[in-house]
């Protein structure tokens, strides 16, 4: 049933994330279309108050009925983004029962009735999607399906809720004790005013319900899951932690044992050099186990409207390439880089090691070469003077400076009779 | 073209990735036929000695003859582990013109004649993948291809030779000398008789220009990409890097800059806690950055016959659901979980904070109720005095134990008279 005409998406919500993936529709559409071999319009937008202010959207899209999208027989893919459960639930079952893909970002529905939606898509010979709904935009949901399908999972560990994460490291950091911590994040907008959902770890165990579904190809449950918040979490368990070696974490484990599978979410104890116990802030960080892989880890921002919108239009591309019948390919785009830029035109800071002379003025002679550059000096350490030689060793950090002045002011240094060696040079990535 | 029976798959090389596929096809052969709905079958292995000993393999499927396989109208995926340029490449073109899906994990291949195979394979409807030839298992062929999709990419850095990882990491951590560093890695296999290809960053390059080429959609060839080795590099150079807050690492980096790339491979100093700078040894890092995503970071073992082989055989069931016409979705699996464990059925180990009479023999009386729940203490911890209230904070780590012993002892413990209170309970994951 390959389709000829554009493909065409409701939206339902126009949130921050629903408005930030029709914004990012409208104003990648020329970008879409030419990765799809097709256009990918918007055909509608559910929202609740059609007479709210959005700029970059065409009021005639915007509806409060959602039945007109959900029965519209020219709307090939559903984007549901209400973030509750229902209506939500009703709207993606009707969606998939008229054929439709449905893209989510529901953690809820799919940790509730994952399953059984799944179930219904197969019936109707359409896809339901969800990777936005774990971990925002990292991806997971797809390497899950498709990367990682050849292994036998024996273990999911992650830190999925950006929430508990910001309260826990700043809890680590500052000495601070869960309320005051709670407190500041409340205040910064990285906690709800009811924070119970994610400190009482009930959000984390949703995606957890979601992960270990697909990573051990049977239903979990989020009743399956046993789950403990960080509200009883004191300064004195982080000092403790610390003198031990571990850092507190708030995990989401699931894990092959006996035949069965074991899922759980509460704050543990990790050593302090894992790499789940580096993972700091609003960050979101997946550790994934298999026989054939070893271990796999995946980590980005776990929430925010742009990175929720990359998974979400990942998925809409997906889904329109089932729609048109296509293989899913990348296409060379006339917005790609227009040409290699040479190396030359690097801008860095700069490391340089030197050998010199260990006499008054050399250090003012070899930043004279750098000044006619134009390449400043932002710090220098002088080390291990070899009495005999009577020579130093130089270690020079510059400011930001063009690979090609540097080279050209690198052979000047080297030219200088107090230089004995250029011993190296390397370039700094702030990162 | 959709197809009905089986779906045959020809093996290219049979070394010790070729070998591994071979053997995981077998092995796992029901699992891939109920993911699939169909069966996944060898037809043939192109070897250089069949007479070598291969207990796994059927003799049978042995051919010295790689156009047996290439020219064999039921031959549906061709696999190709050869590992060098020649005369892989001849027989990747060959098996695209015959309309054969190709999945290659060679670097070489893909990186000097990548897009002109992609263009190949599109004109004869057939896909080539190449996930296993960048980072080996980790997924980033097909995240940079659908779940990043919806970004443009700004910036790709990674640490992708883990020779190199490992020689830097031994230099920073033990003061070694690259020369001493290296031999040591060549003795424990991590290094190449030979090590060139690696320490000169011929191989990061390779990997760099296929990453670079997806993530800006424009061929970006190895000899576009400046590259430096890390045979410069002295224990003196990691000593004041480390004074100045950096750490040393061989990185593949690739950015927009004024309308064009710019790509390069070189060892570079990345500040201390930047998420490169604390992949260590042979491990493999790579960090995306785009205009929706912000950034994201893959990680896992960046070689290795089993890892290697989780992504070669993605991409084979990849293709295998092209060849079928079917949509990729994982399928419940009858060898799933066969239950949910409950809690208490968890062994781990424990974190008990208390706060108890400060008076001689409190820790005995504590010892003995964890004692009848065959649980033993590992290490204590006693902190706090508060003088007029006479009582202590105690930590205690136990040895592993079950939830349910120590749930029941927990209970024991909070009626001794000397218990004031069990301020925390926290459990300890090793990882």
């Amino acid at each position: 049933m390959a389709k000829t005409g554009p493909v065409q998406v409701a939206l339902l919500g126009a949130g921050t994330v629903g408005g930030g993936v029709a914004r990012v529709l409208i104003e990648k559409r020329d970008f879409f279309a030419r990765q799809l071999g097709r256009p990918l319009v918007l055909a509608g937008i559910l929202v609740r108050d059609p007479a709210k202010q959005r700029p970059d959207i065409d009021p005639a899209l915007l509806t409060t009925d959602a039945f007109r999208l959900l029965d519209d027989p020219e709307v090939d893919i559903v984007v549901e983004l209400l973030g509750v459960e229902q209506p939500a639930l009703d709207y993606v079952v009707r969606a998939l029962s008229a054929g439709k893909y449905v893209v989510t970002a529901n953690k809820q529905i799919m940790a509730k009735h994952g399953p059984r939606l799944l179930a219904l898509a197969r019936e109707h010979g359409v896809d339901l999607l969800f990777e936005a709904s774990v971990g925002s935009g990292i991806p997971l949901i797809a390497p899950l399906k498709r990367d990682l399908l050849a292994n036998r999972i024996t273990a999911v560990s992650a830190i999925i809720n950006g929430t508990t994460n910001y309260i826990l490291t700043a809890m680590s950091r500052e000495g601070a004790d869960f309320a005051d911590a709670l407190r500041r994040a409340q205040e910064l907008g990285y906690a709800e005013p009811d924070p119970a959902n994610d400190v009482e770890g009930e959000d984390a165990r949703y995606k957890l319900a979601i992960l270990a579904s697909l990573a051990f190809h049977a239903p979990v449950r989020p009743d399956d899951i046993h789950r403990e918040g960080i509200t009883r979490l004191t300064a004195n368990d982080f000092r403790y932690a610390a003198e031990l070696g571990y850092a507190i974490k708030l995990l989401a484990l699931a894990r092959w044992q006996d035949g069965g599978v074991l899922a759980r979410v509460h704050p543990a104890l990790i050593p302090a050099d894992a790499p789940l116990a580096k993972v700091d802030g609003v960050l979101n960080a997946i550790q994934v186990e298999g026989d054939l892989i070893g271990r796999v880890n995946f980590q980005g921002p776990g929430a925010g409207s742009l990175p929720t919108t990359s998974a979400v239009i990942a998925d809409v591309l997906d889904a329109a390439q089932s729609v048109i019948g296509g293989r899913r390919e990348v296409h060379a785009d006339e917005e790609a880089p227009s040409r290699i830029v040479p190396m030359s035109e690097l801008v860095t800071r700069y490391y340089i090691r030197l050998t010199v002379a260990d006499r008054p003025g050399v250090l003012a002679q070899i930043a004279a070469r750098l000044g006619e550059a134009e390449i400043s000096i932002a710090s220098v350490i002088q080390k291990e003077t070899h009495f005999h030689a009577q020579t130093a060793e130089l270690v020079i950090m510059t400011h930001e400076a063009r690979e090609a002045s540097m080279q050209s002011a690198l052979e000047a240094v080297g030219r200088l009779a107090v230089v004995q060696e250029i011993g190296n040079f390397l370039r700094v990535e702030e990162q």
